[in-house]
């Protein structure tokens, strides 16, 4: 392979051979192949695109460049599920357990939030003692009391995707759909589930804001997993609003037992049975209608939160919290955001929603940040709701004693909008791709 | 400036800022931005390309990041002039004199060979004793002594140019268009000349094959000098056939002088005389009729001539060559070809044609790779011309004693083409760009 023809050919748009990519990327990896021939090729990649096929041979690629678990080879079905992020999204949360408490078995391995959404792993990390970085062998204990986990990547895992993405971040090719399925996917399909349902959300909050964008991802997304062994499906959710009534972490925390007790908001319900339906009928254990019973089987007779206890205690944390909500941290001050005015709230700017909980503390604008638990917004009044004048919209809650408090409610107010009728609902859940 | 950022604008095909294009370029220079930045910013402009308002600024930034000699501040007016490349293109050898003994000033910071062109350094350095790596002071010396001169670059001259040169060497981003015209122009505009004229070729032998990517190189070189301060005006000529009989070094000496004698083949003489009629004009001495009538007569005159020897004993060569060609590299041996069949010769594929002469030593396939003085193929019979079988074609004039000869006359006959009937002619001078 030379280097320099590879490049030449990606510049002019014609694809890459199999070989060629495996190639150039492990030659990446290993150091053979120096920094900016890999960004001119990333550039390349990022302008001209990458045919279905060569997407897969890259994410394939970059997969095997680390460990591979096999999971699926080791139990009889597995279930893992990804979502592009959101504002409020705790599905990854309520579902793991719920599944769980159906028999099936699920883990995940989850990123760290960065930028405008939260992360899983730091919301899970709000619960006192919970360990969200597991060795292999303490994540498969943790599915083995209570079956379900959910873990941070281990070093081993995708390499070439860690050494690439250093460089895309540097290089202005950060937005390009077959950098990003590849991203996503080699890591994800690294455990090697069963099945993997996409959570894949759009709108003013989503990573990809327009319909098309979403669907366009969704599908490249599936694409990759091509011939990985883990059948893949998308559900396109909506991130026009935040999910829920809690953005934050320990917030969040609360919220997600609270829909295990079957007293949470009806959008996280539906957007994360959606879900777990889908799972259920891909383990085969299930059909649609006995996928339905068994979930709202599992929510009323308690088993669901029982699960959650198992699942918590599995991974170390205090078990505890689930009853006992003075457990994780408080806010130091909540400050009430009143509406200005009387009528409806017809939009949110999600995605400045997202920003603003990251400035309050509970996410990180770098990689490095330090997460303030107890910080973040309760949505009183969400998109759709008529309010009154001076009546309650938001609760802002501050973590470290201290901060300065002055301006936040017209901040948060700034990116809120009223209006004299209802906004058009949108639906939760826009489309399944398979 | 945040190199990031530009490099998500060039990707997303935007036109950057003039003093982006300068930070960005100096700060390579400088070491203060990374090859891996560079590279993918070169991929970038490679598959998006630039607008000529870009393309001028990258050009004018790589000229200014090295020595700039204003030689037209020195001189009432002082040409200059650039070719594309070609095989058997000895325009610049016969140009320079002719149009010195005219009185019209003309230096030229010229390039080596590499590939399947001759480089003009190269054939100069067949005379004994000429030096062609002037310092500026020499430079200078050898106009005021002669009227001309040509050298090649100093180390001094646009390093920002032979820092990207060196890295779209390695990245698969060398065919640009504006990366091309930046590297061309930034090194040909350094001397600062009054006017400049660009032959660009066209043809099987040409760096541009397709008449329409010529014409674009050349309106792009153009675009590139506006605002240099430098005039500069192109003509397109034909290299779909070599020029002259002569392609190597010391035979295109001689072929050069012959001209200068007025028995050189009349090709040569009409490229080279469209040029410096143009030169002769633009310095505003001339029109285009006393031009024609100046140009003639310091040929029959043989002043021409005289200028040649001054000007070879003014940069350190052997002026007796004029008169006495055995003071040249001589052949070790030569290969007649002869016609394989009558007819006519109806295509000649140029590019072969001179890797042919690279192969036989006369350029070079590698910048360290050394030239062949004696080495190169005397065109006896050329496309257009009727030939009959055994009928001598061309001649082979191997360098080196003890070359292997064998089957280089069938090489030869395998990229000339034979037919029943001449050719359709085609014009020298295709047409002129301002």
């Amino acid at each position: 392979m030379n280097p320099y023809e590879l490049l030449n050919r990606k510049r002019r748009g014609a694809p890459l051979e199999t070989r060629e990519i495996e190639d150039f990327v492990n030659g990446f990896t290993r150091g053979e192949i120096p920094d900016y021939q890999m960004s001119a090729m990333l550039m390349a990649i990022a302008i001209n695109g990458m045919t279905a096929e060569e997407m897969a041979t890259l994410t394939q690629t970059m997969l095997r460049s680390g460990d591979q678990w096999h999971m699926r080879d080791q139990y009889d079905f597995i279930a893992d599920k990804h979502s592009t992020g959101g504002v409020g999204d705790k599905v990854s949360l309520v579902l793991s357990p719920w599944v769980a408490a159906c028999g099936v078995k699920i883990g995940m391995l989850s990123g760290r939030g960065l930028g405008h959404t939260g992360g899983t792993l730091d919301k899970l990390e709000a619960i006192p003692g919970f360990d969200a970085r597991l060795s292999r062998a303490a994540f498969e204990r943790s599915i083995e009391l209570s079956g379900c986990v959910i873990s941070t990547s281990t070093e081993g895992i995708a390499p070439a995707d860690r050494k690439i993405y250093a460089l895309r971040d540097v290089t202005g090719t950060v937005e390009s759909l077959p950098l990003i399925t590849a991203s996503i996917m080699s890591k994800k399909l690294a455990m090697g589930a069963s099945a993997l349902i996409l959570d894949v959300k759009t709108g003013s909050g989503a990573f990809m804001r327009h319909y098309q964008d979403s669907k366009a991802l969704a599908q490249s997304l599936i694409a990759a997993a091509a011939g990985s062994g883990t059948v893949v499906e998308a559900l396109i959710t909506d991130m026009d609003r935040p999910l829920g009534v809690a953005a934050g972490n320990a917030n969040e925390i609360i919220e997600t037992i609270d829909v295990l007790k079957g007293r949470g908001p009806e959008d996280v319900l539906e957007v994360t049975r959606a879900q777990a339906e889908r799972l259920l009928v891909m383990s085969r254990r299930y059909d649609e209608a006995s996928a339905r019973t068994a979930l709202d089987e599992a929510l009323t007779s308690g088993r669901a939160l029982e699960q959650t206890r198992k699942w918590i205690a599995a991974q170390g944390g205090n078990p505890d919290v689930v009853d006992d909500y003075s457990l994780l941290a408080q806010p130091s001050q909540v400050i009430e955001v009143k509406a200005p005015r009387s009528g409806y709230i017809t939009a949110m700017d999600t995605y400045q929603a997202g920003m603003f909980t990251v400035e309050l503390g509970a996410g990180r604008k770098k990689a490095d940040d330090q997460i303030d638990y107890a910080a973040g917004v309760m949505f009183d009044r969400r998109t759709g709701d008529e309010v009154r004048a001076g009546e309650l919209v938001a609760r802002i809650q501050l973590g470290n004693a201290g901060r300065d408090s002055s301006g936040l409610a017209e901040r948060f107010l700034s990116f809120v909008t009223f209006g004299d009728a209802p906004p058009a609902s949108r639906p939760l859940v826009h489309e399944r791709l398979t």
